[in-house]
């Protein structure tokens, strides 16, 4: 692997990284995680994120402002396993002021190798699953 | 809503589909069903259709043959609440021999709507995670 | 197994019965179902069972009127596999007006074995965590 | 509370314990974690401290060793929310050969709340779902 290759996948490369350990529960029959689990090791990233940006997904959703994702695009490379250590980083980009998109990757610690690559795109919508802007989420540039 | 895409989302139009009812437990803080589980649905609905062609998948997978999921588009139109009964409708692109893609739709049967829209690309792979060819795999075509 | 024994585990003994299949993603390393999903299953065939009696467990919610499980108890006998089919036997038990328990049995079709026993004991409480008393509860005698 | 439940419930009273931190998904229409979530906290929790001990879950599984859980008995004192952190606490309790149970308690970090109490009793089996004596086991006491 080339040092270009290895940079790009550098924590600090990302707007926000966070770390996790994979749990028995999330492994299946073929010994690995299966995979609708990346989609939860990737929301809960993503609210970590919210929240380490002062936004409260649970809150937000009380007051009926709904950040939903709208579509999910994910590819797999290598699976995890039982044991497994790794990261989700994530980065932003910003499409109008109620969509965006995230890019979420997830690196394995031990030989860093690319899990996935996601592209995350949400909306901000009402109770009634109309759009809605929030000042808030104008952090989330 | 229009004859021809009430024609498109009819249950013949499918190679495969299966009827579901939302459970409590898959839906979260929002009120709706949490998106990671809709590719716990999609899922189920291509081991159900793997197993109506005689493919058990848990079979496959103790013979190291495993028919691992490469990438997934997934389009979220509108979410699934609690008490919803839908139906998951599957279509097949075969690609070669040892890949393929799996279209796949949720619908809701009380309106008719379009939950999501998926497409599910797979690969016959073995235990060290290469390439593998099974002659049982034809039958996806 | 005597003629008793399978009386007592026939679907009319039970004051409401849910059929199921085994899901592949419920299924982990061990080949079998993992123990938290009995609890889904179980918590599944409560809502189906209050929403038969009218009782919609999602409304309640929104109403601050919170149907919470205080104890559980489970004996797994025998685990359930990849592409099982099997049923949850639901029986009631009233404590109080705003306590009570459910004696769930899980018996597998093919064999009518018993794949586990449980007892769920709840109570009705508000957004406070505070016991309340509604009225649709006395529908659970 | 008094001093000496207070002493109950310090890391130091067990011999194994794990932090985590309540991700969004594992909360349900209620705003509260689902019940079946914290059998998956318990599980991670013995995982872990068997692999602290030398042994691996799903290593052990390979060989066909099968440490499964016959009986949980779970009292629930007050539902973890959105974005609580938390720590379960794990002692032992050897029965037999082959057969032992684990104390498991969920307190919460920001007030030293009970959320839980558990006793999770376990037995080792073989593929064939017969008791077997694996060396490793002695470790557990």
């Amino acid at each position: 692997m080339s040092a270009n290759v290895k940079e790009n996948i550098a924590k600090e490369n990302y707007a926000f990284t966070l770390d996790f350990k994979v749990r028995d529960y999330e492994c299946d029959i073929q010994g690995i995680v299966n995979n609708s689990v990346y989609q939860n090791y990737l929301e809960h990233t993503r609210h970590e994120f919210l929240a380490a940006r002062g936004l409260n997904f649970a809150e937000l959703s009380r007051r009926n402002i709904n950040l939903v994702v709208t579509r999910v695009e994910i590819d797999y490379r290598t699976p995890l396993m039982s044991a497994d250590t790794f990261w989700v980083g994530l980065s932003l980009e910003r499409k109008s002021k109620i969509r965006g998109a995230f890019r979420q990757d997830i690196i394995r610690d031990r030989d860093q190798k690319t899990i996935c690559n996601a592209i995350v795109h949400w909306a901000s919508i009402n109770e009634k699953l109309k759009p809605i802007y929030c000042p808030e989420i104008d952090d989330l540039c």
